[in-house]
């Protein structure tokens, strides 16, 4: 990894540049796999100057997180342009893009486990789940979510959690299907939510106003069109 | 709790009996905020005495959480008559019991954090939703499941245990409109897959003709009637 030719790194410069070394390490093996002398190797460092950067493996595993945190919480951002299927497919295929990148590390992440298990990887689990809610949000124009609508948002999104996580798990269905299939998801317990309660109902018509034919959602939709509240 | 009437416990049963009162205690608070201090004195035994029985807090909070898993599969068993809708509805609504029995011990255990984050603690999470993987399949008369089919199940798995999870913070949508949700998003998950897949078109068929009509799935699936593979 290293070139021969060396020069002296400012001290953050070299903090990203151990990050970036630890998160391409972290995101293909499992965190519990990874020491510290491979990263030092990797870094082209020794492994006191590592102990040096970073106080130990956790501090440079969250650091890490960090960083990855902050990448997929950016792919989730989306221009408020077109109909909504289409954009929330956009941000599916940079969500699976982003698990197929980092597939062990991710595993290991959400499934928890003795290294990944602090309360800093917890919040930063957190943050980015919060991420994904506000965009959404967003998307669908709510300020103010009532409550049947944020439960059909959070659980959508451990649904999609919970499908890259099976996915990974051998990868047995192709990713391009389960992106799709995610975005009628969110539609068909949007869509069954707003069969029991009418303000979801009028939300439900909302989204469909701004959807093209042919479109995802339009597709799914179509398929739930005997709802007595649409 | 202690009677003023004593009498000698044998060994095993003394253990028993502290699982159950390290259970409620659990059950009823964040386990990180469960003194051994208070399990002894609801015991009504002696501190040295608690570790007598359990070498720490930890071993004994896995016993109860042993306890509580046992429990929460043994509620996922269910007779296999009648229509699938009306089935999965009786275990919603045990394990929406469990869950309001359970509440801060088990969004504590569910959301993860220092005290719940060991092996065992994850084995015994990961077993339970294994019991209702091996239920769910076995009402579908399914012994090898297709990868899709798989795919469904367990990620519906994690979209219940996040419903009841978001229930908790707040209880702020009836329970039993989510009880109902819920079988109705297992039929709607189905059927977005069936719309992506043969085989799985040919399984939501058959469950199709188990249903009677005025079924909770039945309710689903005739609202989901365009799709073209069902």
């Amino acid at each position: 990894m290293s070139t021969g030719v060396r020069r002296r790194m400012g001290v953050e410069e070299r903090r990203q540049q151990l990050i970036g070394v630890a998160l391409e390490l972290f995101s293909r093996r499992s965190p519990d796999e990874v020491s510290i002398d491979e990263i030092a190797s990797a870094a082209g460092i020794s492994r006191p100057l590592v102990y040096h950067y970073f106080p130990g493996k956790l501090s440079l595993y969250e650091a890490a997180l960090r960083r990855a945190s902050d990448d997929l919480a950016g792919r989730f951002e989306e221009p408020p342009e077109g109909p909504l299927g289409a954009r929330l497919l956009r941000v599916m295929r940079r969500y699976f893009d982003f698990v197929d990148e980092h597939g062990p590390g991710f595993s290991a992440l959400m499934r928890g486990g003795p290294a990944v298990g602090s309360s800093t990887t917890n919040a930063l689990i957190d943050s980015v789940r919060q991420a994904a809610y506000v965009q959404i949000l967003s998307h669908l124009d709510v300020e103010e979510p009532p409550a049947r609508l944020e439960l059909v948002v959070r659980s959508w999104i451990s649904l999609a959690e919970s499908t890259a996580l099976i996915w990974l798990d051998g990868r047995r269905v192709p990713r391009g299907e389960l992106e799709v299939q995610l975005v009628h998801d969110f539609a068909a317990l949007l869509a069954v939510s707003a069969s029991f309660d009418e303000e979801m109902g009028a939300l439900l018509g909302r989204v469909l106003a701004k959807e093209t034919p042919g479109g995802p959602l339009d597709a799914m939709i179509a398929r739930i069109a005997g709802l007595p509240v649409a």
